[in-house]
């Protein structure tokens, strides 16, 4: 049974994963390698830079705004600019772990050099964890579980072999290192790679230097951080109807191309790219066994982009391994819920739901010579969201507004669970067209004309 | 890893069960006590009476009407009337069987008469299956897992003692023993139990008898198969739309009432009841073992009603063992459904949904540069649905369409993940209401007013 847990890191990432362990009711212990929390949001303006920490430059601002980068039950202090700078995100988290009382769970200047299972893995599912504090004292600790969260943006990747280094005579380096453009003044620099890094940095550096050529292989699309009426730019343009439309709809995305080249001709600047741009981070998981970093593709392989699916007990997982078109606060966050409950044993979260589902029933009671009473629908629909078949409502209103007439007005009849998901059978939708004509087809015992007689 | 499924009873649970085993890779074997398929729905009219088996009167026709008893996969044919004689349901339980070929899964006159788990069975997950074949023969089958689709109207209720049953000189038995009205004719009939029974059995021995009183404790709604406009009137009645309106709306059950008692006036006839009345029979698992019969309140206790949560391993389900306002064949169906996929091997499922997410993606590609790119959306509502926090955006067009609009048209914020389910947080929906003021308040930063200057 799952009780302990141990979180590695304290940035975003790990601020949620304990509290989602104390939401739980598990015991979370963090280990921070650093001296304070906050990961790749505290800027070190004066520590030497460590190999296998974050850093960021002084004048980075957050990409995604206020309350897109919130976490779920915390809204930023509404004072807070929409485009928060590095301080004032550090600021944010350090209210959250405040707000819910999660520095106590957190011992810094502590480093995991190690994670091995324990040799009876297999029937406990526990881990060995083998931290170092900053004295160099080495410790092994028994944990239950364990979440990953040590970030992505700590293994810079320069290509040096794709340029011919070896006849350059300047100073190079990777955005890693960049703090700011002190020691470039006059100078003439270019900057390889068009992210929003790189961007960034050219930007801060122009201010200084002689020159600033900013390098891209493939373009990518340019969006500022402010849209449309002076709002952030995020909160008009990514929702749920937005994302829906433009993945059922390729001339939607179109629309979309023309809004962003109302900003920058994206052609005439020759940007317009072939795929989104690269991060310019590799990554690594030195103290993870090697079995445990099995690649599917490009991807490593986990469930849910959290849980090695080999396993004998899912009791490890890595939270905020991901990226996506918003922010990973939110993300990671719900890997970080959804993580503690797939930790809790099985047992307990089907005993909950047994005991707490009589009483959540609207339609009918549950009586001694009625035992077998359910609620039709949202018990069949219960199961069939786990099997993954359960109609998609609010995807068929765009994509089948006929269909989801039928679904939802019409009979109440099984077709529907085979719409989409594993099972998907062809003929499903017709069958819901047709069963109109099979109720009808019945009746018609004589051909009656229509005129009157 | 699960491969060998036994399936117990080839009625309509046994049927869907062994397809769904068929449908995900595993090979099912169904043991069946009696000489032919259909369970419930074959007539004995020849035989003799088998405790723990089910029996049917002559006169039965089926409660739901055809389209909404349908397997998810098979429309009946257009042909068969909208209530369906016992006759007409067993040929489409043949037409079923045959189409998707399950007999050959199906060992007829064969009886389970234990079910054991195996001494290895918190390594395994195993199951010794011991059947007794109509010449007397028993032997034990080892399997991976067990589908019990036995069904629960085998156990006839008979209150005896709650009635001078001593002082009466006449004939008495359980509906479970009735066929027809033979025997009945002329005499005066009580008929005990308001119940789909008790009033087919009324109706049926009236056309014969002296007299018959049907006599109810608590009353019950009288809805008859035929609804406006001649349909079949569960077709009009059990529907999505309707189902969420009532559960959400007091004085939408008080309109139902209404249209119910256009019918019948129930209180007219003192049938108004208090809750909905029960079924007549007890249930038991006569070869499960007692530590698999524990109880939750009146309930078995089992998770989604299928699966026992003490196991070491998910690997026995109950199919059908279930009583809701709609036909059981298309409930039992998807039970089987969710039941194989818990069966497999959580490791096989995992793998196989890592391989394919890539490809299922809308917005972006996954590229050795960009391995952690997802699709935000879908990626986190995937998550937030087995945490059960996933909004129900046809719910809240309802109950809030004001918020419904938000969490649809408005900036995808992270807030619509505590609006229900674990983690619910109370401040959630104003959360998201407010969000639009915390963007704009840093606008704000002197007072200006709005008459023209």
């Amino acid at each position: 049974m799952v009780q302990k847990v141990a979180v590695i890191g304290a940035g975003p990432c790990g601020l949620s994963s304990v509290k989602a362990c104390l939401d739980e009711g598990l015991e979370p212990t963090c280990f921070e390698s650093s001296d304070d929390i906050g990961g790749l949001w505290r800027y070190k303006s004066q520590e030497k830079l460590v190999p296998g920490r974050t850093n960021i430059y002084q004048c980075v601002i957050i990409n995604s705004s206020k309350e897109m980068m919130a976490f779920s039950d915390f809204p930023p202090p509404a004072e807070l600019p929409n485009s928060m700078h590095h301080t004032e995100v550090l600021l944010y988290l350090r209210l959250y772990a405040q707000t819910f009382s999660l520095l106590q769970h957190i011992h810094l200047q502590t480093k995991v050099v190690g994670l091995r299972q324990r040799p009876d893995f297999d029937a406990t599912g526990q881990w060995d964890v083998e931290t170092e504090t900053a004295d160099g004292r080495r410790q092994t600790h028994v944990f239950d579980a364990v979440m990953v969260c040590t970030g992505h943006y700590t293994q810079p990747h320069l290509p040096l072999s794709s340029f011919p280094i070896e006849s350059f005579k300047g100073r190079y380096f990777h955005s890693w290192e960049y703090r700011n453009a002190k020691g470039l003044e006059g100078k003439r620099v270019v900057v390889i790679g068009f992210g929003n890094c790189g961007c960034d940095i050219a930007v801060d550096i122009s201010r200084v230097a002689e020159r600033v050529y900013l390098s891209t292989r493939s373009g990518a699309w340019v969006v500022g951080r402010v849209g449309p009426g002076g709002l952030p730019f995020d909160t008009t343009w990514i929702s749920r109807l937005v994302v829906t439309l433009s993945s059922l709809f390729p001339t939607w995305s179109d629309m979309l191309e023309r809004k962003l080249n109302e900003f920058v001709d994206h052609k005439l600047y020759g940007l317009k790219p072939k795929h989104v741009f690269a991060t310019g981070y590799n990554y690594s998981f030195p103290f993870l066994p090697p079995d445990l970093q099995a690649k599917s593709g490009y991807r490593l392989r986990l469930y849910k982009h959290v849980i090695p699916p080999t396993l004998a007990h899912p009791t490890l997982a890595v939270v905020g391994f991901i990226h996506g078109l918003g922010a990973i606060n939110s993300m990671a966050e719900m890997q970080a819920r959804w993580s503690t409950r797939v930790f809790k044993p099985a047992e307990d979260v089907m005993v909950k739901e047994i005991e707490t589902e009589t009483a959540t029933m609207n339609q009918f009671v549950c009586s001694e010579r009625n035992p077998l009473q359910v609620d039709v629908i949202p018990y069949t629909d219960s199961l069939a969201e786990q099997v993954g078949a359960k109609p998609n409502i609010l995807q068929l209103l765009f994509t089948e507004p006929a269909l989801v007439l039928q679904v939802v007005l019409g009979p109440y009849t099984s077709y529907q669970y085979r719409l989409s998901g594993p099972g998907k059978w062809a003929g499903a939708r017709q069958a819901i067209f047709a069963q109109k004509q099979r109720i009808a087809r019945p009746f018609r015992t004589r051909a009656v004309s229509e005129e009157p007689g």
